[in-house]
């Protein structure tokens, strides 16, 4: 929790093939709504590739300035699979073959327990697993990081079993007006004196436009409902004031 | 360009929008793919909240390191659009209104050229614009930085206008072989192999399952096309002697 009170995360994405542009990325939205929903606010992403000493920087520099990191990807049996190496390396935790995964791979394979497989049984030492209830084995949390998959629909279904570690803050409340017909032009400086009248709200300024015509979503962000809601309010009329015709509330 | 001939870019993402989770980014994925069909790896990729001493860090780190960097978002008119300043403030360039901008603005809105409007003709002294073929105001480049906007089909039409300024290496070519009801575990060794015997390629496994079975995709990355010629065909023979049935060449 950082001198305003706000718990805070950050996001690692691991993987070649999203720096090559060949996948992309869903993972670090699928986080941002996760921690959001427990009170904890997504501070920072970063994407490296499979590269040890990129992984372990990267990871060392997030892990020590917020709450809590979250990797995903480079935990499968291939050989440029070398997330949990680095995040031993980065903890200075020897690797081991965890039991409970050995059990599992054994009651999956049997005799076919290649090399390569165990692989995939290797925690550092003072992880504790995460549960996997799509496929494959667990992910691992060690000190406050937590070790993901990258696909996907693992990902998500891991997300479950990190819930309850999770020391949130007050879950941000966000509400939407839209306006239609008003390009940001018209909007900014209502938008900014609201703003400047609320300095503990985030206000943003999502514009659309397309065939179905132009416009913007206007989104206050904040921990206090009654204050996100008198700061929707004064928008409200300060846009009106500006000139601003169309304006309802939406859900976004 | 590094020692190994590698020239490199990074791309810094900025906005609450997608560290809140409201929006999912697509931007990094399309520089990606852009920047590679020019022979430039895209190496790191960051995300950070509208926030100036996040922006200037970020980008500071990502300037001096890559051969280029590229932002998106936070180039509009409302007050939560800080780029121009935070990359003036990397720098340490004054902003000034470009006339040509300013000339835009003036045709489209005449007298309605608000303040918050007149904020977008903000540039660096010695950025040159980056045309916009889509909508509103252009990007600019200063040094080994483009600027561009975060709505997506405005950040790609901007794409347009940078091509002609890179100057990358050889393009990478990459040829996926697709694994069909064999697992990692089965996969891994293999593939091990043929990636050690042939160091200066890129292998990779992106398993795949799901009702219609499972699987692998396994590519094969390199600049020299015969190298990955021979490495395709090395890794056929592996797979084939290691019991893999069904295989086939995908365009992916």
């Amino acid at each position: 929790m950082d001198n305003t009170g706000r718990v805070t995360a950050a996001v690692l994405i691991i993987g070649d093939e999203i720096l090559s542009g060949r996948t992309q990325d869903t993972n670090l939205n699928a986080i941002a709504r996760f921690v959001g929903a427990h009170g904890v606010d997504l501070a920072e992403g970063r994407v490296v590739g499979d590269d040890e000493t990129e992984i372990v920087a990267a990871l060392n520099a997030l892990r020590t300035r917020y709450d809590y990191a979250f990797t995903t990807g480079g935990i499968g049996p291939t050989h440029d699979d070398i997330t949990a190496d680095c995040v031993a390396k980065a903890f200075g935790a020897p690797l081991y073959e965890h039991p409970e995964i050995m059990a599992m791979l054994t009651a999956r394979w049997g005799a076919e327990v290649t090399p390569a497989r165990r692989r995939m049984a290797r925690v550092p030492e003072g992880a504790t697993l995460i549960k996997n209830p799509v496929q494959g084995p667990p992910g691992f949390q060690i000190g406050n990081v937590f070790v993901l998959a990258g696909v996907p629909a693992i990902m998500r279904g891991m997300l479950e079993d990190i819930g309850w570690r999770l020391k949130g803050g007050a879950v941000v409340v966000a509400r939407t007006l839209r306006v239609e017909g008003s390009g940001e032009g018209v909007i900014a400086a209502p938008l900014e004196a609201v703003a400047k009248a609320y300095p503990k709200l985030s206000l943003g300024s999502y514009p659309f436009f397309g065939p179905e015509g132009y416009g913007s979503n206007l989104v206050v962000r904040g921990r206090d409902p009654e204050e996100v809601a008198a700061a929707v309010q004064a928008l409200n009329t300060a846009l009106t004031d500006a000139g601003v015709a169309k304006l309802y509330e939406v859900d976004a």
